[in-house]
């Protein structure tokens, strides 16, 4: 009985997520489908790239994740599937995959190129449903990866353009706003292990003109109307505001930069 | 284990949809409940009409979809259910259905009047709760259709007002938008079936004061900027910008005429 | 085979219900989530509460309701689990559950801290995920609500602000609307058992400049554009417009006073 994770830039508005359910259900009809979320920002590869890193490994091993976020569907670009960390991933060739890929551990991945696995006839529209959906259900049902088409290296997948935090001359962090979620938190693409050999109380924290000292250690910790960095669900560096919305008080939103630098300890 | 798939007009902010499936959990604790969507406008019983025919073949046989658009709860309108294709419906009778039931393949249609089966005390504002959620647990446990109140004719049932495109007196056919995605798509009633004597390279598509010649393939086919025309996932005629929104762009939106007429081959 | 609902302040454009949804099936594979709302403006304990309190009782006995609407989470506020009215029941300790304990019946009210029964480490900012949904998972898969930590009474947890319609001095009610829904009708606190004594005829119903006499019987009962007065599917009194927005049409909101009067019938 596997589990099946959508992450999507569909929207729920339309019956295009519905449709996805319906052909792996036709599929696999023991899937346990749960959606992550089909509120990624139209062709938002990078957003979903973050999105994904974050959450698979709240899933038990096994869980297959469908990432369609395919702004290329129709084109030459290839769909890939693999296998890492215990969980099955497929998404198209874009970069979307690559964080995952890279994160640890020896990733076995392969081209979704066998069309009998597909639904016919296959639109130019709308892999999501024609070759996503019955391919993750032919997974889940116990397919082996080799089956849905030739092996390739990590190195011959498409990169996500400069995902994760650079340094600068200077020695500081240089990452940005990679999303804002539902409460106005900004969540940024710094991760904890990004700061494991620092002194969190003497961090300073800068986006736009507002400069933070030092992580908070809950939402409730500050006063209501100061903006606080705080160490988030994704375990990445966070501006937000108890009670508050910090997109709209420092009028900050994704793509921001976000500077992290380490005050003198002397 | 039967599916039953939901689309109506609740949203999901409310608990409304959410107490449907108690309900039908708490009638078949077994049912797979996929939703198709909650984000059909207000009362658009025509809007709901197209999505559940796009929807309804993704799903496998023996599918009970559950469409609850419905203006006149709470007055004499009746609710019927049906077996059509091989998939079990229930909707109000306002004309929600009769796409669906006219699609070709006899329908066995009943009006759904066993009150044994309802939640009581059925109120006046959710027969969804009340009667669409009992009905159809009981349904996918294998009640006879024939229990839920006596049969009708497609006849009988109340028409959707003018759902197909129309041919004018010029022979252009003239069609509507039906819905804009949330990609910005604008998704009209033309099916492909409706176009299939024509070259597809001499359509010329007209909406508001924009002309587009022949159907793309893809989204990515052309430049970022232009608009096309494409054959979109329902099948149908669809106005489209890679990778921006065609009804910004175009100030375009539901109820819009679009006419497509056929260059002369000479 | 448990069911397991969710009812949050999350929305639904981040991961974080997905997450939540992986944690527990991490726990318990075989549980079956369905979400209740996770459309709770960001903070609304008692929004949560009242949703939660109109929603228990079309779900099977036996149903575990997570409520996470947690503005003190990372403090030392605590977290309860309940049997009452033959469900179970998790939510932060901050007036959420006081609606249900309360409606009748012996309530067995446990705090939840037993941490063996968490996801370590636990973090500062997202107990739904560390601490509601594994524990949620161990009480579907059977574990003893003693086995969460130790009882306590009803009179120990926090209360929920006035969360009732009152009394004034001349006798009428005085009620709140505590919700809009995406109708837009306006959903009082002001049950159908406050009224039980009353004439429905003969009821004032009052909010800002508007006053309606008697309460409907269906939506479409009157003309388009009057508002009326009926108890809508919560059971509660809620003010509506047939084929419209209520909300919109007498430009009220969330909060706004609502009284109920009655007519003198000599």
């Amino acid at each position: 009985m596997a589990i099946i994770t959508l992450l999507t830039d569909f929207g729920i508005q339309d019956e295009y997520v519905g449709v996805l359910k319906g052909v792996i259900l036709s599929t696999d009809p023991k899937a346990t489908i749960v959606d992550v979320s089909h509120g990624i920002p139209p062709q938002d590869v990078a957003g979903a790239a973050y999105m994904l890193k974050s959450a698979i490994s709240y899933f038990p091993r096994g869980t297959i994740h469908v990432a369609v976020v395919d702004p290329g569907v129709g084109t030459k670009r290839s769909i890939i599937a693999a296998l890492c960390q215990g969980h099955l991933f497929m998404a198209p060739d874009n970069g979307l995959l690559e964080p995952v890929l890279r994160s640890g551990g020896d990733a076995d991945i392969h081209r979704v190129e066998n069309e009998a696995l597909f639904r016919h006839p296959v639109s130019r529209t709308f892999h999501g449903r024609d070759i996503f959906a019955p391919v993750a259900g032919h997974l889940s049902k116990g397919l082996s990866l080799n089956a849905v088409g030739p092996g390739v290296s990590v190195d011959d997948i498409i990169p996500l353009d400069e995902w994760g935090p650079q340094h600068d001359s200077t020695g500081e962090f240089v990452g940005k706003i990679v999303v804002v979620d539902s409460f106005g938190n900004l969540i940024t693409n710094i991760h904890a292990s990004d700061l494991s050999a620092l002194d969190y109380g003497l961090l300073l924290i800068t986006v736009g003109e507002t400069t933070i000292r030092g992580l908070a250690e809950s939402y409730a910790q500050t006063s209501t109307s100061d903006p606080m960095a705080i160490l988030g669900s994704r375990d990445c560096v966070e501006i937000a505001i108890n009670l508050g919305s910090a997109a709209k008080a420092l009028k900050a939103g994704v793509g921001d930069t976000v500077r992290v630098a380490m005050l003198s300890s002397a």
